[in-house]
């Protein structure tokens, strides 16, 4: 009967939905970046011609989601649903990008973890038959979330050493039940972890463990070692987050190697860059995976990818009531078409 | 091929996924409330022992998911599922409530469509044998929203006529493959829809038009009209939303009359409990759901109910810039075991 279904927290695609367009836009410093000839879009500055900086986050995932949808040559009326998030507060990115779209459309919490949730949900659907054509779309602005999460630019805070740097930036990623290009295979739903670190400037530690329980659930529920991949890549860890990862799974005998990264550590260079740990926010996974690892699969550089969206579920609330921060890590598997 | 699939939005659940349990928990004025009786639990006071509001929202998440799956004789560890969400920013009323439950999570946004939407997409993921059983949860408090949304309570600030009293309260919804309970047949996902009202405190208003397509949509999709239902329920729009719907409905020659309600209006009486247009919140519909709609469904009381959360998408970020409200509707249908 439950034969989708293998394992505790895993579900494979036995049609593997394919993935058939995807795009990104991101900001100036992202375009500056080792991947900057790759985004699609670089816009000019932080506010996008809009008058607010979320004002410019909603345009960056409308442009994102447009942007794939016009490769996959879609519009907007054969699009079945979109599944989408951002860090914002009631994450308005997203529902302001989709009004009047006419697109059905179910949002999404999953923090950093939004593009790997979207995508997971999307092969879901697709898989099922559910629908025919799937979008996930996800987003984050440095400006807009400096000030949401911690202190507004003209503050002029100093950043700690183990801080990230929120991406501006959007992906958006089409998954339709045929076509030509990368397939999903499986996914598995992460489950909420909390090893009690409560410093907020230090989210990649928070979200380590949780990353390193869904990718060995992954491999377990499914059978396979890290070497089924040739690509495990976390978003986004940074650069503290992907050495306890990689310290994780050596406490069990494991090397990861070369096989491992992180979204955080490739979107930006840290030498040169000032953003101390790496990327972070929902737009760096998303941004890297239709920048680098989609294009790679399609063009043959890698053949499985292991692909591992990481999402710290705090607030400024629960940092300033003092709690821990929980994080969670949904992992999706992508082939080579 | 796209048997499941309906029209644009709708999807029909051939397997029809049962609900097996479900648990409401809420506080002490909705306690005093019509409904007061059928809540599994009042809580005495809005700490409910905690230190804070927000973590006694997520103390409610957690009992009313615990008490779901005491109903159903299930543990944690033979739930495959949980989709949930609330109104606190980045959602940290689910996020805490999951920890360390081991539970495979997936949040949600919808404001006070997060019911609807995890029921939703509960039954697509049962329809589909992707799980065995799966939970929809979701909650609102009252003072934690106010403080977020509108002033601290200690201010004193005066309601507007047109404003509803945010719920203090939470559903669990237990979806299962097999079982004994009302089913889910069909479900249509909402579309963001934005008539320009601005007023944050008119929210039934903005919400309205949502309600009124996403219901129009599912009845075309499955080619039924609302005798199809014996109670079609909206879940918040309170009392000048649901008259702006009725008056949606009459301008296309449809009279709702008896056949349509509000939870928003159910769970207070007006006259009596100084709440305005009626309760709100994401803790709303799910409390009526699981005090009054799914009881009621397993007694014979209606055999077909059409449940449609409805959510208004705005943040105070984007009411201080001026922005107006989108909001959404997904409908679900559930039919007497």
């Amino acid at each position: 009967m439950n034969s989708y279904r293998r394992g505790k927290q895993s579900i494979v695609f036995p049609n593997k939905p394919v993935i058939t367009a995807w795009a990104s836009v991101v900001g100036k410093k992202e375009g500056e970046g080792p991947l900057g000839s790759a985004f699609d879009l670089v816009i000019p500055d932080g506010k996008y011609g809009e008058k607010t900086w979320e004002q410019a986050e909603t345009k960056l995932q409308r442009t994102a989601l447009d942007l794939a949808l016009e490769k996959g040559r879609l519009g907007h009326s054969r699009l079945d649903l979109v599944l989408s998030g951002d860090l914002l507060n009631q994450c308005v990115g997203s529902s302001y990008a989709l009004r009047r779209t006419g697109v059905p459309a179910l949002g999404l919490y999953g923090a950093c973890s939004t593009m790997a949730e979207g995508l997971l949900l999307a092969g879901a659907a697709a898989n099922a038959g559910y629908v025919n054509h799937a979008a996930a779309l996800s987003s984050s602005h440095f400006a807009a979330a400096e000030r949401q999460y911690r202190f507004p630019l003209a503050y002029g805070g100093q950043r700690t050493p183990t801080a990230q740097w929120t991406v501006t930036g959007a992906g958006a990623v089409l998954v339709s039940r045929t076509g030509k290009g990368p397939r999903l295979t499986a996914a598995t739903v992460g489950t909420v972890e909390d090893k009690g670190i409560a410093d907020a400037n230090n989210m990649g530690a928070a979200m380590a463990w949780a990353a390193c329980r869904s990718i060995s659930a992954h491999l377990e529920d499914l059978g396979l070692t890290p070497e089924a991949y040739d690509l495990i890549v976390t978003g986004d860890l940074g650069k503290l987050g992907s050495d306890i990862l990689r310290e994780c799974f050596g406490g069990e005998g494991i090397e990861l190697g070369e096989r491992y990264t992180d979204c955080g550590l490739r979107i930006f260079d840290r030498q040169t860059q000032d953003v101390h740990c790496g990327g972070s926010g929902a737009g760096c996974s998303a941004a890297v995976l239709a920048a680098e690892l989609l294009p790679g699969l399609a063009a043959g550089r890698w053949r499985r990818i292991l692909f591992c969206g990481t999402g710290a579920l705090l607030s400024p609330t629960t940092v300033q009531q003092k709690r821990s921060i929980p994080a969670i890590c949904h992992c999706v598997s992508i082939e080579a078409p």
